[in-house]
């Protein structure tokens, strides 16, 4: 029920960016920047916490760059490419690292599961778009 | 295809607050804050800019708190009325300007109706989860 | 050498602010953002990291409820109470528990002091502009 | 009166970054995130709105990578220069767009002056930073 693709059509110009590749990458990003963020949260309340250090560390990394991303890639007004490709590849590069972590710890907690997955579509999402700006 | 609801119920302890007043708040200010972000934008690529101003404004702050909220919402670890409390407060407030500002625009743009649309659905959100912490 | 001040001087038009105590705040609330990012990560380096749950959870409350405070308050454009005032409110106790909490490890973690200080400063400068408001 | 140098003085390991660079760095993007915000609502009430566009889309982008840049190099447990090396890029990349667009303003809009100032700061540091690194 997100309202990205129906915002980007009533977009008052024309998208310079695939809309397809667009709003899935919005979705994906939007999507784990919360569950970064309560995966982070999660891995607080665990009783062996002193192994999920890293975990925390770049989930509260992960949560914040796609937040960013997530705003930047909103913006099509006065798009500028040099802006948006580096930071891409910087929240592909986070998502990836955090995905890793998650994956780590997906057997012993579940909530790294989900969370891992979320990494892995976001970081999937990213190629996608990037590749599109090619 | 959020994850706020695996999530929670994979949380390690028992969550303080009603879990499905809890996802609903969290996916619809999750949503609200990008289509925010995306109509502030919308704005400023229309003709009549000048009268777009305070809808410009108004969106901004809503994205900001919206995500902020959405952030403190996601964690459950030593949760703290007194610090959640206030902040749902804000983001309901937020939002019913936003909205009401929206509005007033949407019979002449698509995107401020949709946006409108997601401010009201957040700051019902809102209610309903403050409402529930009685 | 923040820039809050003079940008403010510079703003077209007449802030409906007091401009020392808006300037002081959003000082304030900036160096306490960074400050409560920087004592979450310090405390998951504690060899005591399972009792200091509580300081980071609420230092990552803090830190985004201040980064957002400071973008709401940078905006005089179209200036609203019913938005500044509920998340003025908000930022306030979200200062106000962190910096206890801070306070309560003052005496084992020179972060935690240094951060605690951080936050009281904040909380004062909400309630001076709170108190302006009226 | 920013608490980043005591806060990384007192982390409790030792700091994988160069300290100065660092912290110049944090207090740099930190400063730069809310003068982009207030530039960006400076220019919403400037009377040539309609040439000041890009200058406002910029500045949001420029304040959300800032202030996400702020949060990333504030934590230094687990430190990854796999995911802090690319935002670094990006962050320059952004302060660099933002900061020449505001200087194109600077001879008209004091604010754009100030704030055009404040990116070229953040881009030197960006770029001082990812020196260190190396």
């Amino acid at each position: 029920m997100s309202y990205a693709r129906p915002l980007l059509e009533a977009y008052p110009r024309a998208a310079k960016v695939h809309p397809d590749a667009l709003t899935a990458t919005i979705d994906a990003l939007s999507d784990c920047a919360q569950a970064c963020a309560a995966d982070a949260d999660d891995d607080l309340s665990e009783p062996n916490l002193n192994e999920m250090v890293k975990c925390i560390r770049l989930c509260l990394d992960c949560a914040e760059v796609c937040a960013t991303t997530v705003g930047v890639l909103s913006r099509q007004t006065e798009y500028d490419v040099n802006v948006t490709r580096p930071l891409l590849a910087a929240c592909l590069a986070t998502c990836a690292a955090c995905g890793a972590e998650c994956e780590h710890h997906a057997h012993s907690h579940e909530h790294c599961r989900i969370c891992g997955e979320a990494c892995r579509r976001a970081e999937r999402a990213c190629q996608d778009l990037l590749t599109s700006m090619h």
